[in-house]
């Protein structure tokens, strides 16, 4: 079944704001086997909003108008969509009395203008709406459906959940959907894609998303069959020959993050860790500590961004310094044990190399070390990344997160 | 004048993508006094991307259609478009070989399909791609313009700027696009609004747009008139007020984020600066090294997650921790002191604070504490931030820029 989604509102055609109500959308559509064909963003210009309402509903069964319910002029959906289906407005006087009670439970004075969210298209059911004023709309017109929710995402989301997706279960033909969701380190888009392709291409049933950041890649396996039994013997048979071809690249089977994974083995394991940061400055501890309970593992870290601190804070010799310089293997070493040393971690992760935009001598930009130290020894890993100064950054926090887990997965 | 703007490609219309383009076309659109009035995304559907062609081009003088030029069944653009003005496809011998030598270059043989690439409309103009390998087009018909540009958005750019650009300057009446761009730390967006909203809701010229993210507010003020003089001038009129009303709240009259202003202030005084993190685990020192040159004056950091690590890395005497707790008024001048004395900055930073889920005992969760440290002594800034763990972090590095920020002001 084919859906479409509408957002309404110029504010939503500025160089700086994207419609994410659409994604949380089309997201639950797909759970439930519907899919999203079109959307569109429109201003709030009556005429247009009602031909593009007509076009939808034409073709489409399900239309979704996320926006333009508030009080105001600019507020042109209700209208739109009035028009568009020939209908006219009736004013609710029991939505009305409904607003004029929230007002007084804020101790506020309702404005003249809000009785302008009491007008319900002709034949519409109304939505309630507990987490703001403007109420929803379910409207229906030969064979097809347009709901009209409110703009602001913990709005639309609640109305959505409780009110129309009840009502949707009713008129979509059941579907089992499950979703595997890989994610590998490690690995370029293009390299990966070669690795996988032979096997997800033989398949339209399970859908397959490749989605690639930096050193981060998500492989998501979407299997829609009958019966919840028939789609997980599918993403099987797709999946498991795509984890063999991964093998130990793949950290995560269920979306999490690389932090939660190597966090979840570091206390499995009873290891603590600690981080001595050049380049990344302060970015991989950052990514360690985004996880909730990450005390139980992270102690600490050392910021060592200027060549001075790498000898105060971690003890890197200043021979190594002036002998191979900041950005190298030997002071990568250095810098794991120097940490590992002072807290007295189980592991200790270090990182430097030359984010840009500026090179140094003879070292290329994108130049980086990750070294991890632990009881076993000290060991380093050396690549030369591409892109701009975020994206080296990010990019190294990630490798160095990958060098522990694959330090963990040895069992050293 | 109007513009619709259309990306197509089904991948574009799953719940992990958004339509990037139309921002970076929105933008340059509206610097030539170009309005967005209605855009959409189209998945690979020949019928319906023609249907949606023909109502944007019979109503908006303009059109812009990201994506479907590659050389597979899926990509659609090229006759949608065709169909909707009803022409033919003519083959270019022309662009035909200019393919084949694209990838004779890169020591490829061309694929027959690659040879879809070389149909242009009827009558429109081929457009050249020095990124990759989609020819894009530019088709006029009863007095609208449609462009037809590759998905990929370096190829895009590229095109648009170099080819489609200064072709619409010749259609677009001359406009001055005049833009003030402020940015201001430490105030909610409804404060902020009560404050300025009278100043510049005077005014539809200047266009006011207010982006709120954690603890940094963003307000662009857009002056559109027949010479530069007058949107300058208008941009005082109504900006010179805003300014005044925000005083040092204001931290950028041109955009730039608080790290690279507060490097500023700091290379100016040819100071130095540290940190100490505790909530925040590193994302402060990221802050200050996101921006390039900034080891100028960023010397480096400790990461004291840890309570251990307080006390061996910077220094705080167990007692104060025993006795006030490690989220306390006291930690946080014990860290930033320790921290100041350990590197020899000029001045110290220090973060500590509860950023959640969990609360800790009688310390509400969003409890933060920022130190600051100089040659004159310490001071504590104390809030109680609202959000999730990752909002709460994210607003305690923004204010603890902040906090330094208001120290060099006060010339300390």
């Amino acid at each position: 079944m084919d859906a479409e989604i509408i957002a309404v509102g110029s504010e939503m055609l500025t160089p700086e704001r994207v419609d994410t109500n659409s994604l949380y959308l089309t997201a639950e559509l797909n759970d439930i086997g519907v899919e999203v064909v079109a959307k569109s963003v429109i201003g709030d210009n009556r005429g247009r909003l009602a031909e593009a309402v007509r076009l939808a509903m034409s073709r489409s069964p399900i239309l979704i108008l996320s926006g333009g319910l508030g009080p105001t002029e600019d507020d042109v959906t209700r209208e739109a969509v009035a028009m568009a289906l020939g209908r006219g407005l009736a004013y609710s006087a029991e939505i009305a009395e409904a607003l004029e009670r929230r007002f007084t439970r804020a101790l506020r004075k309702m404005a003249e203008v809000n009785r302008r969210q009491a007008f319900v298209i002709e034949g519409a059911t109304a939505l309630p709406n507990d987490r703001g004023t403007a109420p929803g709309q379910w409207v229906e017109q030969s064979g097809a459906v347009a709901m009209l929710l409110p703009g602001p995402p913990h709005e639309l989301k609640a109305m959505f959940e409780r009110q129309c997706l009840p009502r949707l279960l009713q008129i979509v033909p059941k579907l089992a959907i499950r979703t595997l969701f890989l994610r590998v380190a490690g690995m370029s888009e293009s390299d990966l894609d070669q690795l996988i392709a032979p096997v997800y291409t033989k398949y339209t049933n399970p859908a397959t998303t490749i989605l690639a950041a930096a050193g981060d890649i998500q492989i998501h396996l979407r299997a829609r069959c009958a019966t919840q039994a028939e789609a997980d013997a599918l993403l099987a048979e797709v999946g498991g020959p795509i984890e063999q071809l991964l093998g130990d690249r793949l950290y995560s089977h269920n979306g999490e993050p690389l932090e939660a994974v190597v966090g979840s083995m570091l206390r499995e394991r009873g290891a603590t860790v600690s981080v001595a940061e050049s380049c990344t400055g302060g970015m991989l501890g950052e990514r360690f500590t985004s996880v909730a309970g990450s005390s139980d593992y992270f102690l600490g870290g050392f910021i060592t961004y200027d060549n001075a601190m790498k000898t105060g804070m971690v003890g890197v010799p200043p021979e190594t310094l002036a002998q191979f310089g900041a950005v190298s293997k030997e002071t990568a070493e250095a810098m794991a044990i120097g940490a590992r040393e002072r807290t007295g971690s189980t592991y200790a992760l270090s990182v430097t190399g030359l984010a840009g935009p500026q090179g140094e001598g003879p070292i290329p930009v994108g130049t980086v070390y990750i070294g991890v130290a632990d009881a076993a020894g000290v060991q380093v890993a050396h690549r030369v990344l591409l892109g701009d100064r975020q994206r080296i950054r990010t990019f190294a926090a990630q490798m160095a997160l990958d060098v522990l887990r694959r330090r963990m997965l040895k069992g050293v």
